[in-house]
């Protein structure tokens, strides 16, 4: 006889600094080994999530999405109590549910949220230090919103993609960009799209970056994305500074 | 024959999460401590720095100040970026100048600034705990402002000083301070005086989230500060929320 199993969906908020990022890798600590080995070891199953967004080694969370099916009894919106309990300290469920059995939070149109943080003061600040990027470069943030708008609406990003990207298709839809001040010292680059490909954020902030330090303008920005060729766009900012804010699934 | 030797002033911030606070401890490692050892060997000399703000275990700082003299021909401007390539990351010079040899930073008129910092949320964000008191308990940023107009003046505040204290006079003059929101999830204490007692600023964060929710008013808050009684005041915030953002010489 088989067992009835529900899916559940996790909500999952991270710091990634102590992590090889989140996908399963032999012999490293990931977000994803520890969720199915807490998962396990509560529910006494052999779970395995599935994860919304690979992030990086090293980027954040708020809200990355991992669902899992399990037969154990526990009300899904109860899981996230009992396995925050059970958790390291740099990893913490924001909420769980019982979601369809069907549903694949890759396989289903989705809204995401990134955040990219810069320090832009003389010297780093150490409690900032895991969480933003810190140059001293002084940054023009309203040139960087300038820039920044020119990469809003569906565009082939194959400039803003790292070179080993397996994404099928180059074109992403970007709803909401925005470079503001935060505070004396903060610059915050907040973007919203349905999909991201392979480093593309990281790309964004590197140029838009360019463009704060007033290397690029606006109409540079826009040759850029025209050219379909990454060697155009500036560096990829380093993983530090990037936070997964929310997933939203339409 | 004597050298001569210049005193230097340091803006020192910090992350306080590894260390035993700021004063030297036999067999701990504290912040005072590595700036002596990581002076003495950039500069071949004994240096012992002075500390301005004996800060606990765990409270971090963005400007914290230490003085030392030093009979050295680097320039005292130069100091902050020589001492930071052999820091830590966890600690960082914002600025280095040399002052007058008689200036000692707890002996002369001061305004000092803290930050105290809530998150108020259902669930630790991992990101935040370092940086932040986490509380799921809803707290009215509103009410917590209000409560604290009450302790701005000079006033007596042995009920906000832990009675270990060692201070010689309880009067201290608070200046400002403020309770804010910061973002969807944040509370702010802000407060600017001449001086603090020991623990004071936590004790007055610990106290104003009693009133936060909802059971103390602006009036308790009132008479807890002429009871000049210790026991009558809320607990003592944990350390992780309090960073010393400022210091100020009259």
């Amino acid at each position: 006889m088989e067992e009835k199993k529900k899916r559940v969906l996790l909500e999952v908020a991270y710091d990634g600094t102590a992590y090889h990022g989140w996908q399963l890798q032999p012999e490293s600590i990931t977000v994803e080994k520890v969720l199915n080995d807490t998962l396990s070891a509560l529910l006494k199953e052999d779970i395995k999530v599935i994860g919304a967004s690979r992030t990086d080694a090293g980027v954040h969370a708020y809200g990355n999405i991992a669902v899992f099916d399990t037969a154990a009894r526990i009300p899904g919106e109860k899981i996230s109590y009992a396995l925050n309990q059970k958790l390291p300290e740099d990893i913490r469920i924001q909420k769980s549910a019982e979601v369809a059995p069907d549903f694949h939070p890759r396989k289903c149109d989705s809204r995401k949220t990134y955040e990219y943080r810069i320090l832009n003061t003389e010297f780093p600040l150490p409690t900032k230090r895991l969480y933003s990027h810190w140059t001293y470069v002084p940054m023009d943030a309203e040139k960087m919103q300038e820039a920044a708008q020119v990469l809003i609406g569906e565009h082939d990003f194959t400039s803003f993609c790292s070179i080993n990207s397996q994404a099928e298709s180059p074109v992403r839809t970007i709803y909401d960009l925005t470079v503001r001040r935060e505070g004396e010292n903060e610059i915050v680059i907040r973007v919203t799209g349905n999909g991201f490909l392979y480093n593309m954020v990281r790309i964004i902030a590197g140029t838009l970056m360019e463009a704060g330090r007033g290397r690029l303008s606006a109409a540079d920005v826009k040759e850029i994305l025209e050219a379909k060729d990454r060697s155009k766009a500036g560096p990829t900012a380093p993983a530090c500074g990037l936070t997964l804010v929310k997933y939203e699934f339409l």
